[in-house]
C-alpha cells in the first residue's frame, strides 16, 4: 500500500465512525480535518464534494462489512451454521465495530425519502445483503437443514427486521436484554423454517 | 378552538409532515415559512429555537398517533382482536398517514447516538408504544388467546422489529410485496404464541 493509499485507509475509516454516530448528513469536511489532524483543504483534494465524501465513506464501510461478516461466513459449512454464523457476525459488526453500530442502518432511514446517489448505493447494498441471506437460507434447504417449503427472501425478511428491531432496542432504549431478545427471536426464526 | 390555537395546529400538522420526510434535523423554520405561507418571524415568535420546534413536532405526532392509533384499538375487543386492529393500524399510519412514513423511526435512528431532550423524548415515546404492545398480549393471555408462558416483552420487540423491517423495506427498497411480507412475519409471530 502506498502512503497516498494509507492516508486514504485512514481518513475513510474515521469518516465511517464518524458518520455511524452523526449520520451521512452531520458528517462534514471540517470535522473530519478535527479528528484526522489533516487540513481541511487536503480533505477537500481527495473528495471534492460532500457527496463524493459520502458515497466513499458508504463504499468504504461496504467492504469492511463485506471482510468482517460475509466473507468469514461464506467459509463456514452451507445451512444453518452458516446463517447462525452470518447473524451472530452481523450482531459483533452492530455492536463492536462502530461506535454508531451499523451505519447502513442509519444511512438507509437518513435517504429513504431523498432520491440521489446515496440512496441508490444504499439500496444496492441493502438488496445485496437481503439476496445473501436468502441465498444462506436456500443453501439450508438443499442441505436439509430447513422445510424445502419455505420462502427463502420471506426469511431474510424477517432476519433483517430483528436486525433494525436489536439496533433500535440497544442503541435508542440501551436495553440491557436486546441481545438476548435478538437471539431469541433469531431462534423463533430457525424454528419455524426447520427441516 | 381559538384562531391561534388553530394556526398552531396548522404549523404543526405542516411540521410533522416535512420532518416524516426529512427528519427532525433536516426540519427548518424557513422550511415550515414556505410550506404554511406564515413569516419566518411569526415561527420563530412560536417556536423560539430550532429544539423547541423540534420537541413541539414530536409531541404532536404523538397526540396524532394516540388519537389514531392508539384510542380506536382500544375500543376493540381485548386479547387477539385488539394486537390485529393495532398492527393494522399501524401500517395504515406507517404507509398513509405521512407522506414520509413513520416519524418515530425516522427520529428513533437520528437521535440514537446525540443525547438531549429530542432523544430523551423519542426513548419515553418508544418505551411507552412497547409497553402498550406488551400489555396488548398480556391481555390476549387473560383472555385465553395466547399461552401462559409467553413473555410479553419479547412480543413487543418482535412486532417492533417487524415495523421497523416494513418501513425499510417499503420506504427505501420500495419493495411491492413488503405488505405482503410483514403480515406473513406478523402471522408467525401469533402462531408461534397463540394457545
Amino acid at each position: 500500500m502506498s502512503k497516498g493509499d494509507q492516508t486514504r485507509e485512514t481518513i475513510l475509516d474515521e469518516a465511517v465512525r464518524l458518520a455511524s454516530q452523526v449520520g451521512f448528513t452531520g458528517l462534514t469536511i471540517g470535522q473530519l480535518a478535527d479528528r484526522t489532524d489533516l487540513s481541511k483543504s487536503g480533505l477537500f483534494a481527495h473528495f471534492r464534494s460532500k457527496e463524493q465524501l459520502q458515497l466513499q465513506t458508504l463504499e468504504h464501510a461496504r467492504r469492511r462489512f463485506i471482510d468482517t461478516t460475509i466473507r468469514p461466513a461464506l467459509a463456514v459449512t452451507r445451512g444453518e451454521k452458516r446463517m447462525r454464523d452470518l447473524f451472530d457476525r452481523w450482531l459483533v459488526w452492530e455492536s463492536q465495530m462502530l461506535p454508531g453500530g451499523c451505519i447502513f442502518v442509519t444511512g438507509s432511514i437518513e435517504f429513504d425519502d431523498q432520491p440521489g446517489p446515496m440512496r441508490d448505493a444504499l439500496v444496492a447494498d441493502q438488496r445485496d445483503w437481503l439476496e445473501t441471506l436468502a441465498t444462506v437460507a436456500r443453501a439450508g434447504v438443499e442441505e436439509g437443514h430447513f422445510r424445502p417449503d419455505i420462502d427463502p427472501e420471506q426469511v431474510a425478511f424477517e432476519l433483517q427486521s430483528l436486525m433494525l428491531g436489536y439496533h433500535h432496542s440497544a442503541r435508542l432504549l440501551g436495553d440491557d436484554r436486546a441481545l438476548e431478545r435478538a437471539r431469541s427471536a433469531f431462534e423463533g426464526v430457525l424454528e419455524r423454517i426447520h427441516a
